[in-house]
């Protein structure tokens, strides 16, 4: 007999020689069905290996992470197996399961593949599926390993198995396919019920451009026909929504080559955008009792070796900005933090003057190799909608649950609405890995913990995830497609307030140190505007709409008219532009439509002789043709409404 | 006979060995009396000196720099003279006039001067001055010199002599006083009428920390015993406004070793005091149809190496960035002008889009020399508030005219009242350092000088202080202590247009070049904000003010009430703080002068029994006692009245 501790604790005991799926048997038939891939001790194992030792188990379905990677592997298997079978000849390489499915590079010789082959491959792909072929594990010798890869001639698994060590090399079955493979597979085939060719790209041998190219066949596949479904039409939404493709529609940022890659350009539309956000976050910032400072972009290298960056970072960052004379250098700023800090050290506090919350807009620079940018989610310079709060120990508790309210706040106003949070704590076995005394540690974790519960976060507590410098919690948002977002942070700082000095006098009349809290809503303007782009599509609530309307003339002879329009909208605050050009109408409405206006204003013969406009509702159509007040009435109306969530 | 050509141009004949005063005296006697100094074919001379060949004469009185320049020159002599006889075997070295003054450098030995010498020394001065005794100018040998000053045991001078080539040697005798000298002096001693010595500071001889050190003593001197007294009451109400002081007294701004020399660090009361500066501009810019963009502080090496300011300022400049990997290199940006072109460049424009003015309060950094750092006005890193504007040659008149109009209505809303402006065109002389057309040029100078004079500028022209991409305007503005100021700057540039390859489609479809306009109406934040800080000692105007009022109560038991009366100031919007200190009410009211707060309101008994305030106005005293409505009232009047003035 072998003992199984589960996920909850409890230990079982089994004949040894059970399998995980017995394992699920014996709790339920249910879990049984749905069971398609495990850990034992550490290690990813099949449903069906044989457990020998007492150990750690831990069942895997469709809806967990690694069952979903169990999955993929496993379907790159039986495309393999398609390739094969399709291209005779074509030379298998690896097949590793990737985030939203797998690839498979392949040399497939003198033959050509490209997308209208997919339907072919993808159909034997799932007559091989139903066929509901087992995947069986099997222990082979350095020497059976490298004759069967010989034999068919594939100096690709030759390579790859010259590197392995005698006794630890198994390849996988099923149906007649075989292939060099470490396991973690599904129980069989069967399970797979829809696959999906996405694409092919050349690929280098093990990455490098010296070696021969392959070609990589990225594919998807999903237990249900209905889940491949939802996922194409998400792909499609997400392309889309793609920020950097509604970014340049809308015309709000831009890149230039000359100015560097992943440093974004604000065209005037963004930078408006920008502007509204900031003065809404302002605006709340100053109700909580923050005040805004301002810092320089470079601090002396001497601030970041006391603050500890520079030890930290300082060899993958932006390399010091050297002097002509005078020998100084000094770094692009990474983070606001050590300018506040040695703003609190300008003057002297007593407790009495405390909590002290300076915020700022800080521009931060940080370096990232150009293949990691990515539109305004991954850039080189970017915008923190930073802030630290200086405290006594006792005001933590206090401070922690406003920064929370003040958050929930922005992810209200802003329209996302499904959010869930996670507490990181130190580990409590390896205590030396942090600054700051257990006390002191256990006053903050609580404080965390306690405004998470009061706050009624949706939160989840992660032992060890702790920076060494304190306790945080991190805010991750679902988008409008389901797609996870990690925003704003909170996070507690015994650190820096030891490395700057910083203290207040406190009641007894002593020097004491406060406790720092960092903090961003947002995260980052570029970050977050970006998630915005792709949550709402570019339809932004109409408060935040860089233009709200647009007048569309019928004909060049309504100019004068228009311009009353527009300046009649300007008397009532709307943003509106004018579309004057000599285009017909159609043609007007359907530019306007890509570029999201919310509201149309169309004039023409009729129009300018009642002194109307005919509106047009972004994605309603005609609302009806009215005067200017009254249509500013509707517009005033519906900013109202949203504009009250944001009394704080 | 001699041709001697005055400033004027016009050409007079004299008897060789006339003097500098003779041609005074042949002009008027008016003249002859003021003249203390001349410059002949770009020498300064006595004007006793003879001319001897034709040349080009300019007389200089009090009123000219260089003519000061003389007079304090003459006056470090006389102090020299002083000095040696009050402190026998004390060694003179070197002494020239300074900007307002003059200073020697002097080897006192064993003896010791400080500023309770001052009075002995200076009456000494006046002693000598009343002698009226004539400056001579004498040549010597090298033989001569040398033996004057061994004789006398000198060796700063003889081992100035040994440096000097013989028979370029002079020595200035006046009464029983020699000193080896260039000459630049005035007539006589008499016309110096006051003298003032400022303070004594250490200095090595040479400026070598490997040299003895000597005594610095600074002294100033005028023609009239008033124009001192006018100086010194000046000194001492600059001391008052040095933006220095009051930016620490305001809590503005700070400055931190770590951080960097000139780097400001804008605390909250100075960086709302920004907001609020920077709000009024971009109200302003918004209705002249500027658009706000945002751009990154650093930019790829390249982007400079395009816009040409890598070739001219790279060597003098915070050195390039490098990345740990693909070798990239980047700037801290010193101009936002590159960044705005490639925005432009971003997209194709029609002659019917321009001009296009994109404006940003863009951050740039410039190196200089940590010992020419001062305050706000010498920095590393500054904020301009800058725009460029992109338009066709033709539009460029208006434009002109335009930017002018916006420069005007900020000095006009920030009462600066007294200012003049300085056209700069090319040298007709070198046409070959400009670049453009002279088509080009002329139609871009004749829009200036015609702006200037259409908008009634009080404008002086120089030619040849063009840039070479470009004529320019600059504004200089002279504070409440009659210092003149630089200020705002507009400048046209048909060179970045030509490196940036910057187009737009015009009326006949063919492309064609922009014109920029480079403009900053403050210059940048940090500077006119010191120049508002020492215009104003501090007594912004009150819509500009970080803080309205304070609230002083009489003890804390007014606690409640004081709350209550700052929560209703608040409703009404009016800035203002609590000064709710166990202090006594004299003392809260001496610190709140001091921080210049516009009204003190004192609250106590009486006050919380009537639900009123007592209000102190700043400089004027009480103004009665009130409720807070009515001191609402106050406040918005008197906003509403300045803030008039912002209609454009």
């Amino acid at each position: 007999m072998i003992k199984v501790t589960l996920p909850d604790g409890s230990i079982k005991e089994f004949d040894q020689g059970s399998t995980p799926m017995d394992v699920a048997q014996s709790i339920s038939a249910g879990l049984a069905r749905n069971v398609i891939s495990a850990k034992y001790n550490d290690t990813i194992i099949e449903t069906s290996t044989p457990l020998t030792t007492d150990g750690n188990l831990t069942l895997y379905t469709w809806n967990d992470d690694e069952g979903k990677q169990a999955f993929w592997h496993s379907t790159s298997h039986v495309m393999a197996q398609a390739i094969q079978d399709l291209y005779p000849g074509a030379k298998l390489t690896i097949g590793p399961a990737i985030e939203n499915g797998f690839y498979y590079d392949v040399d497939f010789g003198e033959q050509k593949i490209s997308e209208s082959d997919f339907q072919k491959i993808e159909n034997r792909m799932l007559e091989i599926a139903r066929g509901k072929h087992d995947f069986k594990m099997r222990a082979v010798t350095k020497e059976e390993a490298l004759e069967y890869y010989k034999k068919i001639d594939n100096p690709f698994k030759v390579e790859l198995i010259e590197n392995l060590e005698d006794g630890t090399i198994t390849f996988c079955d099923h149906d007649t396919f075989t292939d060099l493979c470490r396991g973690g597979h599904i129980p069989n085939t069967g399970i797979i019920k829809a696959v999906k060719l996405m694409n092919v790209a050349g690929a280098y041998w093990r990455g490098n451009e010296n070696n021969p190219q392959l070609t990589r066949v990225y594919g998807t596949s999903f237990p249900k026909q209905k889940e491949l479904k939802e996922y194409l039409e998400l792909l499609e939404e997400a392309k889309k929504r793609d920020h950097r493709k509604l970014g340049k529609e809308l015309e709000l940022f831009t890149f230039s080559q000359k100015v560097g890659q992943g440093l974004p350009l604000w065209l005037p539309k963004g930078a408006a955008l920008r502007e509204r956000l900031e003065n809404f976050l302002k605006k709340a910032q100053k109700k909580a009792g923050y005040e805004m400072v301002v810092s320089p972009h470079i601090g002396n290298k001497e601030l970041y070796v006391t603050s500890g960056h520079y030890a930290k970072y300082g060899e993958d960052s932006f390399q010091p900005i050297k002097t002509p004379h005078e020998g100084e250098e000094f770094l692009l700023k990474p983070m606001n933090c050590p300018h506040h800090c040695e703003m609190y050290n300008s003057q002297s506090w007593s407790y009495r003057d405390l909590p002290k919350r300076f915020a700022e807009f800080g521009t931060v620079y940080r370096y990232e190799q150009s293949g990691e940018l990515h539109g305004l989610t991954r850039v080189r310079g970017f915008t923190q909608d930073d802030a630290h709060i200086f405290c006594t120990p006792e005001q933590l508790d206090e401070e922690f649950k406003k920064v929370i309210d003040l958050t929930l706040y922005v992810f209200d106003s802003l329209g996302f609405e499904n959010f869930t949070a996670q507490v990181s704590l130190r580990d409590p076995e390896n205590k030396e890995k942090y600054i700051g005394s257990d006390d002191v540690w256990e006053k903050a974790e609580n404080a965390i913990i306690n405004a998470a519960k009061e706050k009624g976060l949706n939160y989840i507590i992660e032992t060890g995830e702790a920076a060494f410098y304190g306790p945080k919690l991190d805010f991750m948002v679902k988008d409008a497609l389901g797609r996870s977002w990690q925003l704003g942070t909170i996070q507690v700082d015994y650190n820096l307030p030891e490395r700057f000095d910083l203290t207040y006098k406190g009641s007894d009349n002593e020097s004491h140190r406060p406790v720092m809290i960092h903090r961003a809503p947002f995260g980052s303007m570029e970050r977050f505007i970006a998630i915005l782009l792709e949550h709402t599509g570019g339809n932004f609530p109409l408060w935040l709409m860089p233009e709200q309307a647009i007048i569309l003339s019928l004909s060049e002879k309504y100019e004068k008219y228009s311009q009353k329009v527009l300046s009649l909208l300007e008397n009532h605050e709307i943003r509106a532009v004018l579309d004057n050009r000599n285009e017909t109408i159609g043609k007007k409405i359907r530019e306007a439509e890509v570029k999201k206006f919310p509201y149309m204003l169309i004039v023409g013969e009729q129009e300018a002789k009642d002194g109307t406009i005919s509106v047009r509702k972004h994605g309603e159509g005609d609302i009806g043709t009215m005067p200017v007040e009254e249509f500013a009435q509707i517009i005033n109306n519906e900013i109202g409404k949203t504009l009250k969530a944001f009394e704080v």
